[in-house]
């Protein structure tokens, strides 16, 4: 296989991890990484270590309260696509009571590996945790530019790219669709990647299928941690089976020396707990959400969680997704992890036999490791896939040996 | 995806188990099953569970010496082609010292899950187990015809066929890839699977990557269950590092019930104990084995096996073959698993944490249901590839996310 080059949207947690685990991956090479206000293009690959240092505590964003009063022209200008009508007449594949459902606590379903640290960006890029002021983010790097239009500046050259991870903050449900669409009417015809966790996306990324299959796209969704990597394991496991019964996955995140970066994703997973829902937890101040913290004792437990995975294995044919429970335990006070991540499948086998599959990580993995590890993992997958001319929407389970 | 036409080599356990299971698929379509004396072909889709049930116990196979004494001119023809010199003058691209040194006791690697049920072939087919003199076999089913030519007969229809499972049993190194050959030589352009172990017949395969490539063919290499499920368990298990230090597979069969079609195996994995190499297991007589197996109390325990596994994730670029280890338990009565089959693998992530993500199968998982299912798995995602444009020789571990 020979070199993949490959864009970053987005230098929030998710965005930075990224470039730096490409550093230890052969054959990829970064050429091109934006923020709000700036980007940094090299074709003959960025100099991630120089980006890192410094972008380090020091990431673009927009004011405190989030996008509507963004200063950022060019997130102004992609969220505006949301209230135009569509142009075609699709109904969302998906547009069940789950899909909409789930949307409610779409941004983040916090907690999860891949969720708490999509939400280190959002927590970075919408609360401003992170903002410096002038020259904050990208264009603090030597390679950085100033720009108002950091993802038209990608698009000029995605000529020169073989895919484009999104690694931007949860901003409205269409942000990451209406994203694809630009790529897609731009003509672009490689990768596009994302680390979503809302089955709402998935559903409106399945409207485009066909505009995204005739531009040349492979555009493979939530492809992080959970949905992402435990979606394979349990795409995996199955294996043994012909029938299914049930996907259970049950996540442990610590987070002690990460929290001050997810305050974003303790809120969403807030919104999780008995008691609460998304309005509720959005409402809810810094002082009273450390009140729950403390009622808590730091460690807060979920199930029945909603989450793309669910869709996921559905739409790769695997179960059904009502027969998939996620649920697990953030604790923000250790970074030793509350409990073990842990997927498992239970099936029949064609003998007879009920049996339970499983699929375990290390306690001493990150959530970071196992978000960035799999979405490059699933890049590389999605570069062969897009050159051999599959094209579409696709899951992380669609990329694993079929069931 | 539209739906696989396959045929199947071979009718002894995996071809038989293959058959079923694919019984429990959607889209897949078994049209022709062939064994050495006679052919079922059927481009509507064979009666299954006819051919099951005419052919239960009474498998076709030539004497109990082994293809040298067959009656079977295809196979003698097929085996004979080991002798010629080659065309090409292509070196082995795997043909150092592990190739060579694995080949001496390839033909089972015995015990584990593919091991014990790709013997069962072997068992039936070279030893004459189940043989039931005249009619035996496919022939006995109202779908068989008799024939001496059964690969030819199935190349004739290959044009409605798109994968193609290699069932057959260990002969020479060389079977597999002169079937290969034959299948190149005519035209084929479709999926060719196999499910073996050793690593010298993997290396042969790559030597003839360029002309299945040319050829069209996709050819999937030890799709089964060690190597096969649990390489590609290894291959995704390792997406939360970025440097692999050790992969550990060990498997557990309980083999009462099937003790008696797996005496191939039983052989096989003698050579794997102290003081025993595949020569001398191949002189043993049964009574001697079976003083073997008394001595051990009908538990034989394995390590450092050498399992095709460490090829595969190596050409998949994951960690070297040499840190690739593979053992198991052995128990010959009872149908308990003697321990659990675990992929165990051991890596550092980007955040420099050391540790260790694991896979494990379920006690009630039959080898059987780990070597077929897992095949079709292999089989559905190759036919994929194999459409998209993807030719020549693969592992399993490369149809999963890239490392």
């Amino acid at each position: 296989m020979t070199d993949i080059d490959f864009a970053v949207l987005g230098t929030g947690g998710i965005g930075r991890r990224t470039l730096e685990v490409s550093q230890h991956k052969e054959g990829l090479t970064p050429v091109a990484a934006c923020d709000r206000n700036g980007i940094a293009i090299d074709r003959g690959g960025l100099d991630v270590e120089e980006l890192l240092d410094a972008t380090e505590g020091n990431i673009a964003s927009g004011p405190q309260s989030g996008p509507e009063q963004s200063s950022s022209a060019e997130l102004r200008s992609a969220d505006s696509r949301a209230a135009k009508p569509r142009d075609d007449g699709d109904q969302p594949r998906d547009g069940d009571d789950r899909g909409d459902t789930d949307g409610s606590n779409a941004a983040t379903d916090g907690g999860a590996a891949a969720d708490a640290a999509a939400s280190a960006a959002d927590a970075a890029a919408s609360s401003g945790v992170k903002q410096t002021g002038e020259g904050a983010g990208v264009v603090a790097s030597e390679q950085g530019e100033p720009t108002e239009t950091p993802i038209d500046d990608v698009i000029e050259i995605s000529d020169a790219v073989d895919a484009v991870l999104i690694a931007l903050p949860n901003l409205e449900h269409d942000f990451i669709p209406n994203i694809a669409d630009r790529f897609a009417e731009a003509a672009y015809s490689g990768v596009l990647i994302d680390v979503l966790k809302r089955s709402r996306v998935i559903g409106m990324l399945d409207e485009r299928a066909d505009q995204l299959e005739d531009a040349g796209i492979t555009f493979v969704c939530g492809a992080g941690a959970t949905p992402g990597f435990l979606t394979g394991a349990a795409a995996l496991a199955v294996q043994s089976f012909v029938e299914v019964h049930e996907v259970d996955i049950w996540w442990g995140v610590g987070l002690k020396s990460g929290y001050e970066d997810n305050r974003g994703t303790v809120r969403e997973d807030i919104a999780h707990l008995d008691g609460y829902d998304v309005e509720t937890a959005r409402d809810l101040s810094d002082e009273e959400i450390e009140e729950i913290i403390e009622a808590h004792d730091g460690v807060l437990e979920f199930h029945d969680m909603e989450h793309a995975d669910d869709v996921l294995l559905e739409r790769a044919g695997i179960c059904d997704a009502e027969d998939v429970t996620v649920g697990g335990i953030l604790d923000v006070r250790s970074d030793e992890k509350p409990t073990t991540t842990t997927v498992s499948v239970t099936g029949t086998t064609f003998d007879g036999e009920r049996a339970t599959n499983t699929f375990e990580l290390g306690d001493e993995t990150s959530m970071a490791a196992n978000v960035n590890g799999p979405a490059l993992g699933y890049l590389k997958a999605a570069v062969r896939r897009n050159r051999a001319g599959e094209h579409g929407v696709f899951g992380p389970a669609e990329l694993m040996p079929s069931f």
